[in-house]
């Protein structure tokens, strides 16, 4: 190892994100990007703070953001966490729960930088197994562990837990944390927010990078009661004192204003992963029924590697994951009724030969 | 402590940044930001990133920052690390390189944050006193040690450290990272950036929030041999893929782009600064030679607490840090000429009573 890291560093596999290529013409359906432009109200406010008063500080709380929460999901605004997208929420909250005694406990397959995390944290996780219809069972949860982390929907199988069996895992596990990671909720799950009151152990973290059609800006929260939160801003606090910037707390605060914008969008991606999931079928897919952006599907006589790749050379990009419990899919993301259109157009082609 | 925390959290003590009041005809002298506003330019970029790009995620490696930093210092790209403002970077630099078997040196009077990451990682820390002149003296930094952090200029005493005399304390130490925080180097201290290629244990980390004006936008980087550069991609990449937004990375570049802006706003702080200094000392203060966008003074005759006290009653915020072996000095950053010669009637004023 490199005589100058900390020990930890040579140890870590770090997570690698879908790739964001310059192809000309490219439809892109591989890093669950919302096909649609974030509301117009969002443009507004990030130009109006294009300004001198960008030489000043933000406001190290971002308490406008999160009042904005506060009042949206009707919760205080001391049980909302804010970060620099969910990804560093979910590593504050890794670092400030989950350094125990004993393992945490994860689905096999989730989102893959959990485990990025817990090398980081040095953190240990026993893996749970997925039911036989990849689907996460809450049962497999009432074990001593150091902590619980799961993705309502689940990523990249797209099945959503109802709500009830959330709450069986939050329950099960009283004195530890439970994280349930809802990036994808608001393409057909149900929120655990609702939940927070009543059990001081539950954490929802949520982005605005998918409903809310913000990946380019970093934005991301959540939402606990207050003792949890100050967990949070403790470590945010030894970190990094103003993760967002002044443009990204307005123009979050915009896209949680514009609730009109945001249910129109997001449910014409709803409509459009329901009108490809039909036609994959017909392509004799296999289809996981998706409450996600993406679709997770596979074909009984072509390897989802080989799709993926035939995709690729007509400009066509989805992800494919090589870990063996997964490899026999395609996670595709959902695009314009036009770039659905054109994705199950070149499958039919390379399908049906 | 509370349970549901992981077992460090509870010995956290958080870095507390100036406040951000929002009192009417502030004048506001007491976080160090630049008293002009970014470059038009900057202004220009973000507003053209500020659309229908933003629902997609940036260039997870910043490349085009990292192209302009490399271009501007002749380094290499793979010599630079960028990350959501130079404290993101600091924390990456102390979690990458600083957890190791023997203590890391450090002067006594800092950049308090340096102390808050130690907690953050379990790093063991050695202060170093400064000398009679609160300066650096680098015959202290000879010992065995698991590396070095110093600013320079320091924080917050504005005292700059000859080029040669950075270098003794890098050559003192060949096995273990020594980082300079240069976050106000372009107020008139020397960059150590010349020496990163002779040194492969020197890391030189700057910020885009002082001399660039853009404190409100959240951007730092850090440049070293690529195998540093390395070790701090590799604690990113375990941490958040993402931490600069398209709207960082654009005006970042635009902001190195404005070479005359930058060169002609840095030319009117220094003259400010050194006018202040002329005023401050007729009002017998001490006034310490500052390299920096902020003087740090002491009166013989006023305690700086009082002093802050009396300033804030008059809409004018200085800093005061309590720590012993700098209460009787008040940090004054540089504000426009207008705002200096308001602050030296009103000490005037307070002094001449």
């Amino acid at each position: 190892m490199n005589p100058f890291w900390s020990r930890h560093v040579g140890t870590l596999t770090p997570y690698v994100p879908g790739e964001q290529p310059r192809i000309e013409q490219l439809i892109k359906l591989n890093t669950n990007e919302n096909p649609y432009p974030p509301s117009p109200r969002v443009i507004a406010a990030i130009t109006a703070q294009a300004g001198d008063g960008l030489r000043l500080y933000p406001d190290p709380q971002s308490s406008a953001l999160k009042q904005a929460l506060s009042s949206y999901y009707g919760v205080a605004p001391g049980e909302v966490f804010v970060g620099n997208g969910s990804d560093e929420v979910l590593a504050h909250a890794f670092h400030a729960f989950f350094v125990q005694d004993t393992p945490i406990l994860m689905p096999t397959v989730s989102y893959s930088f959990y485990q990025v995390y817990c090398r980081l944290y040095g953190i240990e996780a026993v893996q749970v197994a997925l039911d036989e219809a990849m689907r996460i069972d809450p049962d497999r949860y009432r074990r001593p562990c150091g902590g619980v982390v799961i993705a309502n929907p689940n990523a990249p199988t797209g099945l959503a837990l109802p709500l009830e069996e959330v709450e069986r895992i939050v329950r099960a596990q009283p004195d530890r944390v439970v994280l349930v990671d809802e990036a994808y909720v608001d393409f057909g799950a149900e929120t655990a927010i609702s939940l927070v009151r009543a059990y001081p152990n539950l954490l929802v973290v949520q982005t605005f990078s998918k409903s809310r059609a913000l990946a380019g800006l970093r934005v991301g929260f959540a939402i606990g009661q207050p003792h949890l939160i100050e967990g949070l801003e403790r470590v945010k606090d030894s970190f990094n004192s103003y993760p967002l910037g002044r443009i990204e707390i307005a123009g979050a605060v915009a896209a949680i204003e514009d609730e009109d914008y945001f249910q129109r969008r997001r449910a014409q991606v709803i409509a459009t992963r329901e009108q490809l999931a039909g036609q994959l079928r017909r392509l004799r897919f296999e289809v996981l029924p998706s409450a996600a952006n993406f679709l997770f599907v596979r074909h009984p006589e072509h390897r989802a590697a080989d799709l993926a790749q035939a995709l690729r050379e007509r400009a066509i990009l989805v992800r494919h994951f090589k870990s063996p419990e997964i490899e026999t899919y395609l996670r595709i993301s959902i695009g314009t009724d036009d770039e659905c259109a054109r994705l199950a157009a070149v499958l039919a082609a390379i399908i049906e030969g």
